[in-house]
């Protein structure tokens, strides 16, 4: 399990090669609910979400020869993206095992930053470990991976920083990595605040897993929130859910539409799906609080493909 | 015309009741252009623009007597929405005179408010007057008006703050209000910084005002940016930009598109189109800048039809 002094120690690894990422209150948002809202605006990071936080502070503590072998990794996108944009920081590059159907734009800015694309309709785990061994690389896993939470942690520290009297915080999961370190940074220092996390109801696989026991394993999830349709869960990232989490809860792509369309509009941030999942819990009642509850939503990313944002009007 | 002192009061009346709103620097849209790249997020002002700022300063200042008449004014959108949210805050009412063609979420945001819109296709100034003497109510001008100018450049202080070595900073112009104030508290503390503005080229009535040394009229000037399709400039706004302002430049709508799109998909800012007409200004060449320079781009709103996203993927 990650602990505050890594979670501390990520923090004086990436700063300054990332962003402090404000925190919006949005008072037209928060009114209608009774709540107290924020905003935690990681979109506005470094390549377009919190990614590079753990992908930073992984890459700074590898020996030089891993990283002159160059990275292979799975993603949606904005972990590749993250990767290949850290990799050519240092002089190498990263391949990207994607799904077939990831977003264009995604793609696309993973080549932007100097990345290869590898698209494939099978299991990405099984491909990119099949070009890991093939070409000598060095893996870089999108969440399950203690430097990896303990990077994307940090985002915890700014959040209690920021918010101080924070009541709950509301994270989106996909692989579970971007909550294990949020919430291992919140309930090491604040166990009093709640952290719940939210999944689409068609890639629940963080729920699944929580009901086993075990990470489980979904085939082809599929989300309007693209970034939340991870296949599988992680072995650290579920044990650090079941330690550090309250509660996950499930919200279908209805209300993750209706709240990315509420964020535009009303608090004027261009998120991604994903991004929106956690208010999308609270205005669709999966998550219901106390009224006067000060929450924090986490906006995790805002690498929009044209395509839902047509979709969103 | 306004002093740095008038600002600086401004600032101090307005305090707390409006948000002190951030810059953001855009290393992905800057590098391309050569420059160093922020941006003044003024959209994430109260009811989404800039105006509640000059507004508030000129409702702290009125009468009681005046203020329990009620309030009328003239406003593609912005203006009414902040002046109406603004006289509820005071136990009054405002009655928004609009273009027909005003964007319909513009209207919705003057009754969410509290407000009362009537859409006109005739002259709005004109109809304003009409029903402020029948209904005996007080006008409270859009631009030009000093304590509305002085409110506004509360937002040049802040930029000088946030980005104490700027070089440039490139302002829309709808009736001038906004560059008004900003380039006033800009070259009344550091005459070195340029000052730009940027109309659109199909309503370009301070250009014009500019030309002939007295404030112009335009019969139904439309752009994209329906928030600078100003009819008219105003004595006082001509002043300060004669004054304050180097030189103004014009864009046209495919321009702003194009910047608007760029503002979305990299700066991930749901900006509305006036709020992209600084950069668009930069991105079609209007405005040349040497190599390095530190621009700030004013991005004014966000309060962005369904129907313009639409249009921009």
């Amino acid at each position: 399990m990650i602990t505050l002094a890594s979670i501390r120690a990520a923090r004086k690894r990436i700063a300054g090669a990332v962003h402090r990422t404000p925190t919006f209150c949005s008072a037209s948002l928060g009114a209608p609910l009774g709540l107290t809202l924020e905003f935690k605006a990681e979109l506005f990071q470094k390549t377009g979400s919190f990614k590079v936080r753990g992908v930073l502070n992984k890459l700074r503590q590898l020996p030089r020869e891993d990283i002159d072998r160059g990275f292979i990794t799975l993603s949606a996108g904005n972990h590749g993206a993250a990767l290949a944009w850290a990799a050519a920081g240092v002089g190498s590059r990263a391949t990207v095992v994607m799904p077939a159907h990831a977003v264009t734009s995604k793609v696309e800015a993973v080549k932007a930053y100097g990345g290869e694309p590898v698209l494939t309709t099978g299991p990405l785990l099984e491909e990119a470990r099949r070009i890991q061994t093939a070409r000598n690389l060095t893996m870089v896993h999108p969440f399950d991976d203690l430097d990896i939470i303990a990077g994307h942690g940090t985002a915890g520290l700014e959040i209690l920083e920021d918010s101080p009297d924070v009541d709950v915080v509301i994270v989106p999961i996909g692989g579970g990595g971007l909550i294990s370190g949020i919430a291992a940074a919140i309930k090491l220092k604040k166990p009093n605040v709640q952290v719940i996390g939210v999944e689409p109801v068609t890639a629940d696989v963080m729920t699944r897993s929580l009901a086993s026991g075990k990470p489980e394993r979904m085939d082809q999830p599929r989300s309007v929130a693209d970034g939340l349709a991870a296949p599988f869960a992680g072995e650290h990232t579920l044990a650090h859910v079941q330690k550090f989490v309250d509660r996950v809860v499930l919200v279908d792509d209805e209300a993750i539409l209706k709240a990315l369309r509420a964020i535009f509009e009303r608090a004027k941030l261009a998120a991604e799906p994903a991004g929106a999942a956690a208010l999308a819990a609270l205005m669709s009642g999966a998550i219901v609080l106390p009224k006067g509850t000060r929450v924090v939503c986490v906006v995790s990313g805002g690498n929009l493909s044209p395509a839902t944002l047509k979709q969103l009007f």
